[in-house]
């Protein structure tokens, strides 16, 4: 039976989209026990099942909070999601509020696996591959890194592609300005050779940015700074290639019954560049499965980030990567 | 009349794309004596114009080439064209060849202005306001930067979008992971705090990598290692992206009657897109007009980058960036 907290409050569609996404999950899911946090009333009348416990909480954490506010908020959702999934023993938790607020509290209330000096904020991204993923780590939790924070999260994303994708020996990349060894800032320099001398990790060098989605990658390796820029850089792009190709189909009656003949081909497309399927990001090496669901997650989106959270304690992630620290 | 030094060896495409390149914008253009570096024997059998003047070389550097290694290629194409823009005293050189060596030969042989203590590898981008255009810099000529580095790059990048599109004052933003003062690494964070006290900067605060490419910013300033990443990431995504709406089109008989439906306005996409237009990168704050070519330039993206330098000595940039130093 897998436990999980759901923070139902302070996301930027409201409770009542998530509450759906957790709806459609429950149907397809017998094996679970949600905690939800958010208004009694209305959970009440959406959830008559002994697979929900809920949790009636009314204030939430505001999408721009500082990590000293946010200890303050104890009265929050999120917060409360937080300190149960310690003091309820659950498996893991689910937020689609404020990132920094999320990663603030479960750093500090979850903590680190003992052996873990630094966790990683990780986004599985999708890859041209159909179906396969790349796990990015850090993606913005940190600021600055040292060259043993990034062999870190090369082994907490080594362990994260073994057990969630079954591949036996991960391909790991540090992200770099150029693929050759010497190339970048000192710590991926540094890094670089920290990773030669690692005998677990399949280290395969550097790799450029425009690469990261080719699909030979399984984990890529990143201090947050650039990892972030990565991440919000590839999904400006996607976002403003989508909405010229709508436009596109948009300008004139010829162009739009172009689009009905090409529409199932489209489709597919923006079904492999889908980050909703994701569900979100994740950070390894706490204690418990933490799992952030995007701010503006509808429905869809967030039945992903429960799955990608139940996924991870199925497989007994948490467990993995201590015995990997040990 | 512009003077410019033209290196035509060691592209991907090879020397005969680069010729047609420059042959298209000898049609163009009547204020120009072009320096070519290249295959004597070539040239002559393309051009016969006092417009043209033919420096035979045979020797190029290769695409990875070490600063060391480059000082000692007194014999190539890239030298010897870097090094007659200061002897011939010609307004700038451009090169579709090495990044590092170009890089390595301006900085060291052209040389900063007076009072720039840091030049910026600018790279101008297409933004979906169509025709415009933002400023990022730097794009990894440096592998770290310092605050005043920063603040010497929304200088450099100030002047350019004045004098190149004609903005009395151009919008100046930090590239970070927030948009909140205080977010960020501390190099941004103290850059932050030196753009607000810098007058002559219309600076705006932080922009996410996701917003740049939105047309609300002209210029936008960060350190070398993450403006790299951020350009490279956003080419990876708009590649893929391209790859998988042509395999989309391609899919069937019905996906290719769509495309001509619609092909007219997907061109116009692509052209909104097309980075082969701005011709390449460029450096400023160097003694001469300092342009990048792509590396796998074809004749359209060649010209555009001889007419990148052509314009900005056209304006004269280097005098402009010499009197906000002084």
């Amino acid at each position: 039976m897998i436990k999980l907290a759901i923070d139902l409050l302070g996301s930027d569609l409201g409770e009542e989209e998530l509450i759906e996404g957790v709806k459609s999950f429950l149907k397809d899911h017998d094996d679970i026990i949600l905690h939800l946090f958010g208004n009694e009333e209305l959970l009440k009348k959406h959830f008559n099942t002994d697979k929900i416990v809920i949790h009636n909480v009314s204030k939430f954490v505001p999408m721009e909070v500082g990590a000293l506010q946010f200890l303050r908020m104890k009265d929050t959702s999120m917060y409360q999601a937080i300190s149960s999934t310690m003091e309820l023993e659950l498996d893991g938790v689910v937020s689609a509020g404020s990132t920094g607020g999320f990663l603030t509290g479960a750093t500090l209330i979850i903590k680190n696996i003992p052996g873990v000096h630094r966790a990683g904020f990780c986004a599985p991204f999708l890859t041209l591959k159909e179906g396969k993923q790349v796990a990015i780590l850090d993606i913005g939790a940190s600021n600055i890194n040292t060259p043993e924070d990034l062999l870190c999260f090369g082994r907490l994303g080594n362990v994260y592609a073994k057990k969630m994708w079954n591949i036996e020996k991960p391909s790991v990349y540090l992200l770099n300005n150029g693929v050759e060894k010497g190339k970048g800032p000192d710590e991926v320099k540094n890094a670089y050779t920290l990773f030669e001398q690692c005998e677990n990790i399949n280290f395969k060098g550097n790799i450029e940015a425009r690469e990261v989605m080719s699909g030979e990658a399984d984990v890529v390796v990143t201090s947050g700074f650039p990892g972030n820029i990565y991440l919000k850089a590839s999904e400006g792009m996607a976002k403003n290639m989508s909405l010229l190709l709508n436009n596109a189909f948009r300008h004139s009656l010829m162009t739009k019954i172009s689009y009905l003949l090409v529409r199932k081909q489209i489709k597919r497309m923006k079904e492999i560049m889908n980050y909703k399927k994701v569900g979100g990001a994740l950070t390894l090496g706490l204690n418990k499965v933490v799992v952030k669901a995007h701010g503006n997650s509808d429905a869809y989106s967030f039945y992903h980030a429960i799955d990608l959270a139940y996924r991870m304690a199925s497989v007994k992630m948490t467990e993995a990567i201590k015995k990997e620290f040990e």
